[in-house]
């Protein structure tokens, strides 16, 4: 592989300026600007990236701290936020934090060793220490924090919306499944559903979930109808609750839509694939890790940005799991 | 931040000799290690693993590609990969390739200019030169590879498990998708299941996907129905595509398994959450992903591996789309 020095014999310069043209640092003649060029162009030299990253103090890497990529609402998150730092020449050092604080510290700490120039990270705890204390750029993804740069949507909007949905649309009985209660945006949507509840003085029950796993989803799933057998709404915590309470549903012989309404909320692409189509909450989550990408970028290049936080909006998908309204 | 000086003005020994203990690199007194360590330890002092790795020429950095996180089969064998890297403190810096081959060489090159000391990857062509003037150690991901290591599932096996399964439960119009021509391995599960279905005499057709998407999933299916409607019994390209085969029939009033059958392949966590649960051939993919990963260190640490190539067996998974036999 050609070395920087072969760079400079081929061009007939001396290192320290190939070293110029390369970092961009300080004073080169264009003519011999454009003989490095060539050269490099030549050689096919590809200048080391850690060489590179202590000369200029900054490596082209990010880190990216998920909850779990297993989850299917993150994975679109991961490729919004990668297709993004891709067209600027970012990459990302990928971990999953499981929601373990112990985790998502450590895997802070060797971003930190390995030199990353940002953080994009969906934590539980934006005011952790951990991110107090970071030198280096961070945005929150699918979180809020009122002092941190942060990229989320409207979770309390979506949740009075998925209500006033399934009222408008005649549910009189409704269950909301409450979210884990340790992840902010799933509170959020709670909260709005709960808001617009209250006010239409509907009877409604609150029926309680501790994870987004796909075994927590069912288990949920048949303690509600066990609980709650004459509901006849139910708002979701997430798409993967909401395909679980359709199938238990379909499993007891309840009409869908017809005698019972299922409103979700992410709109992950599984969602229209189920059968009847899941009504949903649509999280514009392609968008939002584009988003968050963009604000880190701004920050890094430019230190600082105009709007450090973005709120995305959701919308209302009406598919087959909610009856039809005029 | 504190610095190796500070540790080594601490501990009251030199800089070459905290690097020593930090590196574990030539003999150190073990009352002089305790010191640094207590120094390291009260100091809070992290090493700079960039630095560390121009001083090692190694860094604990791994590369690892894949085609598309979106598609639910690649988190589980992402979330393999990195739970085994974690354990031996390896990181993971991610790319999808989008199946593009420009786009995969980008990515390559940008690992070994990030220092990368090993690669794992699921590419349609193991054979490229990418990888073959690579001079780290790369692991084929659910990929197979005569030449170099690899780790895939037996998926000729797969393919004949699912043509045996839906004939002997009374299927006898059967229809196959053919998955993505440039796809190895569900390119092996079709003629698996084309072998059996040939040796049995039975009349079978063949249908033609193009690409593993959601939306090319719900055009194939419609187009399996238009095309075949007497069809009883559909051996689907993936799970993705059988649970879009399952929407279809139920939205064409097809009785499932009665009147049709449907088996799909991966296993992912949603064909046990759709209604009927789908039947599917199982992947071990969080397993294969882990195998990558423990091929990939063993090569790393020790210069080779006993076994190169790790076949992971696949089995069938009896659910509601295919009838109870005794």
């Amino acid at each position: 592989m050609a070395t920087i020095k072969d760079v400079a014999n081929h061009a007939g310069v001396s290192v320290a300026t190939v070293s110029r043209v390369i970092n961009d640092t300080g004073y080169v003649h264009e003519n011999t600007r454009q003989k490095v060029d060539e050269a490099i162009r030549q050689l096919n030299y590809s200048p080391n990236e850690v060489a590179r990253s202590l000369f200029k103090r900054k490596s082209k890497l990010i880190g990216l701290l998920l909850p779990d990529i297993t989850n299917p609402y993150f994975p679109e998150l991961a490729r919004g936020v990668e297709d993004r730092m891709q067209e600027s020449s970012y990459r990302l050092i990928f971990g999953n934090s499981d929601e373990d604080e112990h985790k998502e510290r450590d895997y802070i700490q060797t971003f930190v060793q390995n030199n990353v120039v940002g953080v994009i990270s969906s934590t539980n705890d934006p005011n952790a220490d951990t991110y107090m204390k970071l030198k280096i750029p961070v945005v929150f993804l699918d979180r809020t924090s009122n002092d941190m740069p942060s990229v989320y949507a409207d979770g309390r909007e979506g949740g009075r919306i998925a209500a006033q949905q399934i009222l408008a649309r005649g549910s009189r009985n409704v269950t909301i499944q409450q979210g884990p209660k340790h992840v902010r945006p799933a509170q959020d949507r709670y909260q709005g559903a709960l808001e617009i509840l209250e006010q239409s003085g509907t009877p409604y029950q609150v029926v309680q979930t501790s994870s987004f796993s796909y075994e927590q989803a069912g288990v949920s799933a048949k303690e509600l109808f066990q609980k709650y057998p004459d509901t006849d709404g139910v708002i979701a915590s997430n798409d993967i609750a909401a395909v679980a309470v359709l199938h238990e549903a379909l499993r007891l012989g309840r009409q869908v839509p017809d005698e019972l309404q299922i409103i979700g909320f992410d709109d992950i692409p599984l969602s229209s694939l189920v059968y009847p189509t899941l009504s949903t909450i649509h999280q514009p989550a392609y968008e939002m890790g584009r988003e968050a990408a963009g604000l880190l970028i701004e920050i890094m290049e430019n230190g600082y940005a105009l709007h450090n936080n973005i709120q995305m909006p959701v919308s209302f998908i009406q598919r087959d799991t909610t009856r039809k309204v005029d």
